[in-house]
């Protein structure tokens, strides 16, 4: 049986680093790069990873999406801000039968992808502390598992699918680990329980994750946070057991001294995901009648931050 | 008949302001100094004022306390984070009949002292543009009405009284513009609307008001943040009008680029005033059964950012 063919969309932090993995593993793997093309057009693509590392010389790169065929599968590893170019760039890579697999945090991505393709649409969160640490370096430090999950229109969890489970043993057989999720959007909201607390107030308050689980006061507030995710969560129909706060406080506090995407997203003048970690749930709990005043109070900061960067270049 | 005589805690942009102008007219003024007590024995006090400039060179200042004569009115112009020396400050100096003005901003203060020395407390909220630029040297930049209420510990409106018309017809004397105000409380709930979210987030967020008042998300998070103030203020029966918040947000475009008191404190790594403008206000909230979820955000971050705080020197 052929092997599936699979696009990268986002040479980066986690594109460039699943992306090799497949590639190593015997997938033909089609990488769309910009800035980046000259240099691994040259110098090849390096992964230096806590699963071994990799120098790729000899990968299909491509600086023009149109010259790029039709993959089985296109991984979206963009950052969610500049998901207004997906309109253009899906529907020739994907065809009339391919899927796409959404590696992006925040909600409503799917929906919009869907509305492009169809529902030949796939989520995945995730676990990865990786970074692009120059022009075709990246750098995966710890972690990397991806949750997967299925999609469909009308919101209601999959269950383990057949493509869901097609595409999580690719990634498997690429030395990946992969939790295969019956339920994308529950997946997306506790991931959330996370992001929205520690992304957002390490961008706000200039801090490393280590710093905010200990000081008493922003650990209230991450609770506080947490609980109203749950309750936005509930309404849509996604349990979120209460102890899962303290399963996610355990975590933060077990991690290392941590700089979260936002926090160096903001360092560094780039735009911030304040649209799909904050303004989407927001706007998905408000329409179910919840409103959400302590994350509401961290998306108008973040927006503030986000609209006083630089023009980035 | 006798003037008055005032003691002054807190020589800086307040405390040296008013004093300043109290002993220009004639008052018997006494300054407890502390750090800056030989630079104004020496070079005496300089207070540049768009009401004329003054330069006291033999102003009554002390060092020690004890040393001081009790005072018809003692002027409490240290920052709220300095006022756990009052219980042993005041007493001496008010003695048996003396009056106390506390001019700080926050809520709760006047309880605390009438705890100290009975019920002969008077509040005054300044609407002044002042700093200490050096040892003993105030600049006073812009406004400096004073808005003068009376204490009752049964949290009642006290009217205009006596007392209160008094020292404010002292202050007038001395040219300070003075509000008097038949309700402290509702004064201090009122200029609150401003603090909270102005102090506030220009710590948090290192901005001016101009940049908050300007930017939609920050402006539509100062109106939220006031709404819950109002809300709280009602609960304790000071009914604050809607159009205030409009009045407050065209005092703030009209303002010229401010940097506020807590984001200079945060500046100069001096301690926060977060209890009095945040933290007090909320409890009086929380007994009267009001929720301020957006304020408790900030709260929250603002005791983050003051316990990161350097130690003081």
């Amino acid at each position: 049986m052929t092997k599936r063919s699979y696009a990268i969309l986002g040479t980066g932090a986690i594109g460039g680093l699943y992306g090799a993995r497949l590639h190593a593993a015997g997938f033909p793997v089609r990488f769309l790069l910009h800035r980046d093309y000259d240099h691994v057009r040259e110098h090849g693509l390096r992964v230096d990873s806590i699963w071994g590392d990799l120098h790729l010389r000899d990968a299909e790169i491509y600086r023009d999406v149109a010259q790029m065929p039709p993959s089985d599968v296109t991984i979206v590893a963009l950052k969610t801000t500049q998901n207004e170019q997906l309109a253009e760039l899906l529907p020739p890579l994907v065809g009339d039968r391919g899927f796409v697999l959404v590696l992006q945090n925040g909600l409503g991505v799917e929906d919009e992808i869907a509305r492009m393709i169809g529902d030949r649409v796939l989520g995945g969160l995730c676990f990865t502390c990786s970074n692009k640490i120059a022009p075709g370096h990246i750098h995966h430090l710890d972690e990397g598992k991806i949750a997967i999950g299925d999609f469909r229109p009308d919101g209601q969890p999959s269950g383990i699918t057949d493509r869901l489970d097609a595409i999580a043993t690719d990634l498997e057989t690429a030395g990946i680990p992969i939790d295969r999720q019956a339920d994308l959007i529950l997946a997306r909201w506790k991931k959330l329980m996370w992001n929205i607390p520690f992304n957002g107030l390490s961008a706000i308050l200039n801090a490393k994750t280590d710093a905010l689980v200990s000081d008493s006061a922003t650990r209230t507030l991450a609770i506080a946070l947490m609980q109203e995710i749950r309750t936005a969560a509930a309404a849509v129909d996604r349990q979120i057991p209460a102890d899962f706060i303290d399963t996610m406080l355990a975590a933060t506090d077990a991690m290392r001294p941590y700089l979260t995407s936002m926090k160096l997203d903001l360092d560094c003048d780039r735009p911030l995901e304040v649209e799909a970690i904050f303004g989407h749930p927001l706007r998905v709990a408000a329409a179910a009648g919840v409103t959400m005043p302590q994350t509401t109070t961290l998306y108008h900061q973040l927006k503030f931050l986000d609209a006083r960067r630089l023009p980035s270049s």
